[in-house]
């Protein structure tokens, strides 16, 4: 505990009781003589009193807080992303809190009590392990407000922040087949989140309405969705003999680009390889990699605003924003030499 | 605010007051019939009442939490440091609340000012604009523990953990100038803080020791410690026609490379490129980057064992870490070519 400077400290150096010394930082001290309400609010300054708002979160069972469970705040991504709920949040008067559950059911369970013990107003869930019984049991009963990012497989009927996936991984393989790819791999994890699983699915059907086949088994490279993961795939990528590599997101791709590098594979005139996310980093890497962007700093904001709006009005209707998302072509994809 | 289960709903529903559900619920139940503390048990799992936090806190004056001020969480040194924290809080059973200051002093003042409020039980500081007279207006008289990370000017007595940046410049020096390079410049911000300093005065004796002149006011590229900052300052870099430069940290070094590469200019042949800190990032990019490790996570894990030792014992004489550095070299550093 420390030590910090109370009320009952500034009321007995004042010499008048708790409740004295609270109506006048409050501004209801007008019965109290004009030297009373003085000598406290000059002692509140010179002691630096700085009121508990513990004691507001009691009363009030609110403690302008959001709580943010993000996968891995090590991901760009997901940094960029907080940024954008820092902004809002700030703007508002919350605090906004943020967890790295590092895809870990456990760990996620274990921040998510800790946030509701004390009082958090309302969740952002971009996370993909919170389960369907957690939010059943935690979060319904205590009638808290929570935002999914569309990362997991639960069918709520809560508020969603909805990136267009299918979209996304529709382009990506219109982008590969116009310029004339026939192998093609993935790589994304083997547990595809239900992002993924549209992400992958609208590459698949996109390939085959240009009538490229894609055989999910034999052309989908599991690795998790981190540079290590990208990295340590490279031998089972190569081994496919593909012309042009999807990654799942960016930081695979860049992990590729190592594995890529280190055997002397030039990119994209032996392989074309696709990101997606459009990190900050995608420009930064070479060559500059090509990717479906994602709006992510702009996908923070939306999320901060979405469940302010809801801690505000816990009736308002089901709340679903579409995002859209859009190819930047760079220079990691290019004609497969044959 | 949420509509969270209280004591008083689970007391309506059991039909006994407030006090015999506290009571019951902290194992002190004993004077009430088996039946009540049943029944009291019960309804508390059936309506997933989770006790308020805030109601400990108030009393206790501690909220169990530790809060965390970066300059950039963006930035992979300060993911991974956070990372380090999240662990030993976790263990300790504290809550690490972590905000991104962006080098801002009203930012950082803002949620400082926030983490008081809610009684924070110590403070990690590893951002560079925190004042001095912050510290002594609102962290001392509150005596709330804080631990500074050396990056800021302030000479205090408090608890610090030291990273030897005179030694990291110094081996620097030591590496570019044993491969023979003379002409070198330095990317840096325009304000030094204090870990900065260190470093650049560490690289200038050493290479003064080794019969290279180098002259703060022509060699030094002012520039911020991000990506696009070194990017943005390849010209100024290429202007004063080096065949080294050292940058104030990896972020820099990696933006330099994107401007260098967009010149088609060779890394190492025409120009060596060393960074700072060791990212995970550093060997994902092309060339490797020869850079000074720092223990990031282990710098992580130690700040919150040093502030969690202050918590427990505020008058502890003064915890000072030293933290050693090391050369991990790579493949952006090479001979000059004349």
């Amino acid at each position: 505990m420390t030590n910090k400077i109370t009320i009952k400290d500034v009321a007995e150096k004042a010499g008048v009781s708790v409740t004295t010394v609270s109506q006048i930082l409050n501004g209801k001290g007008a019965r109290f003589s004009k030297k009373t309400q003085e000598r406290v609010l000059k002692l509140k300054d010179e002691m630096h009193y700085v009121p508990d708002f513990n004691a507001r979160n009691l009363i009030l069972h609110s403690s302008k807080t959001i709580g943010v469970l993000v996968p891995n705040i090590g991901n760009p991504f997901f940094s960029t992303f907080f940024r954008g709920i820092q902004t809002v949040c700030r703007n508002a008067h919350y605090l906004p809190l943020v967890f790295s559950a590092s895809n870990d059911e456990t760990t996620e369970k274990y921040y998510l009590g800790n946030l509701v013990e004390r009082s958090v107003d309302g969740l952002i869930i971009a996370s993909s392990s919170v389960t369907a019984d957690t939010i059943d049991n935690i979060l319904k009963p205590n009638r808290i407000p929570y935002l999914l990012f569309d990362r997991n497989q639960i069918n709520d009927d809560g508020d969603r922040l909805q990136v267009d996936d299918y979209q996304g991984g529709s382009i990506a393989a219109e982008h590969l087949a116009k310029l004339g790819h026939k192998r093609i791999v993935v790589m994304m994890p083997k547990q595809l989140t239900r992002n993924l699983r549209k992400r992958l699915d609208g590459f698949i059907n996109g390939l085959l309405q240009r009538g490229i086949h894609f055989n999910e088994e034999q052309d989908l490279v599991a690795a998790p969705l981190t540079k290590l993961g990208g990295y340590e795939q490279t031998d089972a990528v190569l081994k496919r003999r593909p012309t042009a590599v999807f990654c799942g997101n960016d930081e695979l791709a860049i992990g590729l680009y190592r594995g890529l590098h280190e055997r002397e594979i030039q990119i994209p005139e032996d392989l074309s390889v696709m990101g997606y996310d459009n990190i900050d980093l995608a420009e930064y890497v070479t060559p500059k990699l090509t990717t479906i962007e994602q709006p992510i700093l702009e996908l923070g904001e939306t999320s901060a605003r979405l469940i302010l709006n809801r801690i505000n009005d816990l009736q308002m209707s089901r709340q679903l924003v579409d995002v859209p998302v859009k190819l930047t072509e760079r220079s990691s994809t290019g004609r497969p030499v044959e």
